[in-house]
């Protein structure tokens, strides 16, 4: 099969093996997968991991072992943490935290930019029909900017500012926008700006906020200076909610941290039913598609993820040649 | 008066100027002071203070203003943050992160390491009659210990870790342990462990903690390493409680923050209140002292606060020669 790996370096195959579905997993055939800044820090050496990438995607049920056979043909989406089920997090619902899990081509299991993927059948959410593939396909980094919700409980009277207008910072401003009636995005992209403003959010280039300070402050410039500089924007007490995830390391000074009393909230995966339901209930993320790449051009649809000017970028494997 | 000042460097001035109070200012003769690891640090360079060091005291009152009579020659403690009273967080009930304060000995304010210091009357506590001077100079530390309270929810199955067995790790067990039935101590001196043991507290040497994961983990170690040392031990989505804070700067990995979903608390300052009912109550934080020094010798005071082997060092004002 068609499939997109980084071990030394990013490489397209043409003839990578077709993965064999475990006990309880389903052979997902990929129809669209998009790629995130986490693929991005992949190369760059976070986590150390080998495969093929890529952790979201829409895709449909090709084969599927006894007791799912309700499932196969469907389309679907997937959560990404494959967990034990059977250890002190799992039983506590923590199974993203699992520590004995796989992640969808982040962590020990072969990723989604190909032509077929495994997960697990319980990982499976079902695609509403009236989704296009190219909605489906937020639902993952979508269900990121959900998470936000599951951790921090938002006050009516909260001033939130979310820090980066990428992709993900538009996606965790169409879920904050639902809930706070005083959302601010921040980010240095002009036509990013332009486009969360055309979604109906406040947007304004990072360099206005001088001195402005917010109860809640999100962290999702995907950069290695966000953290510093989310935190001069938090109020005393105030949360700062850290999205970013990144493979450098650098000198932070923390002292703010206690002086301010600042809660700073790590936030990942989260909770792919919102996500669909926001989906399906109408939010459209396509005006977030930079580009659209058929499979063979994936390394193309890498480098162009990689300019600082784009937002999603997607594979497509929907055509066979 | 005498006075232990930093200026480019620690000086013990036997002739520095006795400070006036302002409005709404008590004049308060120091009986005791200690030496914080806050005061170590800010002759590293810590926040840039320079002027008379110390926050930490137990006095009485030998000047107030017009309707403060009631206060005269009473012993007191004080809290350390000054505040102005009418900004957003002084309206809030947060007057300690009051962004116009001045901090006793830390910030814009002489401290109490001297014969006189100077605080608002509205942040005096009165000292109850069958506490020593030595139990109730450790309100001020005690009170950093409660605002962790403050601040966190412990819950009742909590496994709570403190890292740290110096002056300020023993206080935060003294006091999470009347809240939490599951309280581990980590530090790295035999002897400090053995007086945690003394106190009922059960104390580990920091290596033989490998592998376990606490719901909550208090970095009290007073040091550059004690967070990512800290983090190790937080379980997914727990929390850690940053008390250190330290003038150096490294190369942190935020990293397992965001992975874990980690909760970080800066926590500083604490209420009086508690600390005093606790000192009250019956705690002796006595066997905490390592030595009490005269006010001449205050850089030696200084000197041995600074050994790692030391707990709290304090300086005696009582004797007038």
């Amino acid at each position: 099969m068609r499939a997109v790996t980084f071990g030394d370096s990013l490489e397209y195959r043409p003839d990578y093996p077709t993965p064999v579905p475990g006990p309880g997993e389903a052979l997902i055939r990929v129809r669209l997968a998009g790629i995130c800044n986490t693929d991005l820090e992949i190369t760059r050496g976070y986590l150390g991991f080998q495969g093929v990438l890529g952790h979201e995607f829409v895709g449909e049920v090709a084969a599927v072992g006894p007791g799912g056979e309700g499932w196969l043909g469907g389309r679907v989406v997937g959560e990404i943490n494959c967990a034990c089920g059977e250890c002190g997090c799992c039983r506590v619902g923590l199974g993203r935290h699992c520590p004995n899990r796989a992640t969808l081509g982040i962590q020990g299991k072969d990723g989604c930019l190909a032509d077929f993927a495994t997960l697990p059948v319980v990982n499976l959410h079902r695609v509403p029909e009236n989704l296009a593939d190219e909605q489906a396909v937020f639902c993952e980094p979508l269900a990121a900017a959900w998470e936000i919700l599951e951790q921090v409980h938002l006050q009516p009277t909260d001033r939130v500012l979310v820090l980066g207008d990428g992709k993900l910072g538009l996606l965790v401003a169409l879920v904050l926008a639902r809930v706070t009636t005083a959302l601010q995005l921040a980010g240095k992209h002009p036509e990013k700006l332009a486009l969360a403003s055309r979604f109906g959010i406040p947007a304004v280039p990072t360099d206005h906020l001088t001195g402005e300070e917010y109860d809640v402050v999100v962290d999702a410039t995907g950069s290695i200076t966000g953290f510093q500089q989310a935190l001069r924007h938090v109020r005393p007490r105030g949360t700062l909610v850290l999205k970013s995830t990144v493979a450098a390391r650098r000198p932070v000074d923390l002292a703010p941290v206690v002086i301010r009393e600042v809660t700073v909230v790590g936030s990942r995966c989260g909770p792919f039913a919102p996500a669909l339901r926001q989906l399906a209930g109408g939010l459209d993320p396509g005006p977030l598609i930079t580009a659209v790449y058929p499979a063979k051009e994936a390394l193309e649809a890498f480098a162009r993820a990689a300019d600082r000017a784009s937002l999603k970028v997607l594979v497509d494997f929907r055509n066979k040649e």
